[in-house]
């Protein structure tokens, strides 16, 4: 059994980490930190843990991971890049959820409004693109939880150069914002409503650019992410327009090639959020009128969007199979 | 057109109040309160009242009520009794959705922990059990949300000295918490669920058993507070086991009975809430089986449950027709 | 008073013109339809009318519409063609609520696949671009649900000649698909998700091409709906590509201008679906960056998208002010 | 890997037998049924489980369960019994998730209207109380959802003879009402409701009557139904009146020592259906004041209230750890 740490085990994607791995069967998780929380039983934080966990909540000193293999950190840009630089030097291998290495540092600093001050080279951690890349890899950037729908759903038609412009239109579950009470979360701003935020300026758009972009140069890309009424799910309409008019036959074709060794990409005909819930799935069907093809994506953002995923790259980091702990079927209805 | 003034605006029940008086016939607001808002126009607060209200939040002080024949005091309990006294001392009729003036002076003390400055005789304004009352007052106390709901569920057979023993289950909307994001109103918390809160302790307890006691001696009533995933509407059912047998028939005369007179309550086959919504009725049910009757009851808590039922209090207490500005259908679905 | 017929009053636009025009002031209902519901008293059938509406449901006969000034037809498209002509024969005006007569024959006939066997030439009946005729017409053909929210948040920039693509990613509660269960209605299929449908070939986007191409010639259109989980509210994205750079406060400016005598539309900063439920407002916000425009609008479907439009272009029809029954603020929260 | 079959897997406890049993070290779904997908595969009806089972609809004939050790019949009450016997009668054990079998055969066909011409002896499956007839039964009956919550409940007090009277108020997630739509289900009648229904004569009451009334003589006992706006889980709020005044710390102490044993129940000091969605656990918290105890019991409806619930039973028919494919945490939130 591989040792696991945690970083920042109190919130969402922590809990969903501590979820995942509790079945995982060739890696254990020994540490996780939260300052908050500090000394106290992780199943006081997390009852829904309890009987499944019996841990202590310890600070996020480098020494609580003495003897891990690998290192999740799971807490806010900012504060990742203050300990994943440690424990690449003391040789542990990091999954970063956050989005302090997955852009180029100026990009980032542009992004996000701040100086990076402890910058790595770090592999995108999308393994439909960059599998072998992760095997290899010390630290990998696990992508934001909306560019993983948007460009798992745009990437093949990108691939085949065949892009003009891509308008993604995404819904999210409100856990993406997070387990601290604010304004947006409060459950009336909710109740039957989307609400469209940060219209034309969310700071996930900057790595769609990045990774579509290397797969297709000068592809117009536009982003406007909203939340619906519900905790967990990503919904992406991806609207593509073409350089050339293709069948929906051959764009089905592209997809199903594309994809064809990526177990955890589903061509379906079409996609519900229920039918990927709880698991590791993109779900993705493909529409199609002339010269114009709408591509829909469902991924769990907690899963495929943040969690499952970064357990899928430790998976190849460590040589194990990246189904390992993430293989069973999700939760429907 | 008589002079509204309002203390407390910026949350659910102060937005409801302008949303209701907006069409009364018979009064006009001319003066809102807000400390947070104070110099701001009421629709930057309140962007849904857009082109409906051009006034602006002043603040709470005793002097920009002058000309005002009646005040609603929406601020939290504890907090309205620093304005009350100072309005009926200037002589302006005051109906405070608090829970200030709901109990008596001792019962207040104990249930809410703080010691009461200013304590005024008050008129519980349930109008359906204190209509003649009110009419008279000068200061009437609106009852709590649950509360309404569940006296109207029990009050006719209270009033027949039929009940042994009731047990109150309601479930609420989250409106009821407030306009201010806690982790009890975080999204995540509420979705998908049914949360039982206070379950032998809710402050609201005092009022059921001060006017079912009224009505009956000797009654035993519990009552258990829950929330559910929306953002307005109570519904109670009402468990009641009778001192002697009843027949579902005669049970039901009984309740026509007792609410012949009664505009805002309604009786119905069964209940439901999107059959209230928005509008100041109690819609109710009665269900039997030998010695236990079931009564379901519906409210809007923004509106029966608060606001709506503090406009009706306003309308008796200034010899209007208690329907006034409230005589409009429920918006369903 | 002017006397007012609907044929189709069991579902939900019908229970809707008799919500809103209980409180219509110079209108009132005196004969309603429903060949299941004939003979029974309307409450029966909509509880929530309890004790507004002592009315009983008529067969959907002419002469059971004899004396009325107007009827309005809240029947499926298919249906409706059977009652318009015979009602416009004997000098009854009609507000049609189905797609029976928004189009051009030919292409009504393409996009519903069935033959028109009762075509009249009818006013498009979106009163912000088509108030004047509506004001001479004898027939109106009420938009479409989704027309409504897309047509006008891309109105004012067709208008201007600026437009080269728009997209329209539109969200709509569940009471579009209307009152009967179906596998797509089931609570289950519709519980924290967001369900693409006729995603590239929904029968409403032939009103946008119709409308918008009537204000700007050559603009390409696409449009993809989906549902959300709430009952009413649709939310619209309009991604708008320019034909040159525009500045946000221009694009500002040009809405305010198109807008400025138009009533029920408000510019916002931002839109809410529970800023506009349960009224007749369109409310619109504009965001931008460089040559993409994405106009977001919010109405509630059953109104500004169904019955409240119907009666805004009743009054016009009848010379009364557009605002008459329909002057109310939102229900929010 | 023992070899299971299946009668009737179109359905939500049909899919989530699927779904758990996939899991299983110990198992193995060979033959699953359905009249309507037969010759069809399995993913087609359930696109969640693609890439998850391969296997194909069969009809339900008993010959297609030859070589299974067990059978579940996931079919509705009145069909089960006409499988039932003919699977025993050749050796095959039995968990029957119907109705079918869980009452004595007049109280059946008392309380289902319908004569029972296939009645066998069965053990009802609620392992927390019978596990030791379950350890020896061909057939076992597993208990309704609504029963499965509220016994658990109240068990423990039961067994120390202390209840005088218990009211269950529980509310469900839709699921409980089966995969078909129906006006019930239709989601605008459940969105932002709590919803009654068969408010004193649901058919579940007669379990627990027969299971509370096994541990305790003469007690009385309610139950009111509701279905709250949500997929699944069961929140049942027990309302219990002792014989007599006994402490808080006592009845922990009652519940604690009464589980003690049990995995699948977890002592909570409160209880949220998020924290035990998906799984088998029913989580129990105890609240008191006085003579009056609230017991609040969660579980998900179709794990522990049903398919997880039949594993557990199966697990033990066949001598494996009750936990068998069933240890893993919660989905939360």
């Amino acid at each position: 059994m591989v040792k696991v740490g945690i970083v920042g085990g109190s919130g969402y994607t922590g809990s969903e980490l501590l979820r995942l791995l509790y079945k995982h069967p060739k890696a254990e998780v020994v540490a996780v930190t939260s300052r908050k929380w500090e000394g106290k039983p992780v199943w006081e934080c997390h009852p829904f843990l309890k009987g499944f966990c019996d841990l202590t909540f310890v600070s996020p000193e480098i020494k609580n991971f003495d003897g891990c293999d690998i290192v999740f950190t799971a807490v806010p840009h900012g504060e990742a890049m203050k300990y994943v630089p440690q424990l690449l030097d003391v040789g542990i291998k990091v999954v970063d959820l956050s989005a302090d290495y997955r852009l180029q540092k100026d990009v980032y600093e542009k992004a996000y409004g701040l100086e990076h001050e402890a910058y790595r080279e770090a592999v995108y951690g999308l393994p439909e693109l960059h599998r072998d890349e992760v095997a290899k890899a010390d630290l990998v950037a696990n992508p934001g939880c909306y560019p993983t729908g948007c460009i798992l759903a745009a990437a093949p038609l990108a691939k085949a150069g065949l892009i003009e412009r891509v308008v993604f239109d995404s819904k999210s579950g409100i856990t993406g914002a997070g387990i601290k009470p604010t304004e947006f979360t409060h459950y009336p701003n909710l109740h039957e409503a989307i609400v469209p935020y940060k219209v034309t300026n969310h700071r996930h758009y900057y790595e769609m650019v990045q990774e579509i972009g290397e797969l297709q140069d000068g592809v117009k890309v536009s982003f406007t992410p909203q939340v619906f009424p519900g905790s967990r799910g990503i919904l992406t309409n991806a609207h593509i327009f073409l350089k050339e008019n293709v069948s929906l036959e051959e764009v089905r074709r592209i997809y199903e090639e594309f994809y064809k060794d990526c177990y955890f990409v589903r061509m379906q005909n079409m996609v519900r959020l229920s039918w990927v819930r709880g698991s590791n799935f993109c779900d993705i069907a493909v529409f199609a009128g002339e010269d114009r093809v709408v591509v829909s994506s469902a991924i769990d953002n907690l899963v495929k969007g943040a969690s499952g995923q970064a357990i899928q790259n430790m998976n190849i980091m460590l040589g194990f199979d990246e189904k390992e702990g993430l293989d069973f079927p999700p939760l429907f209805p």
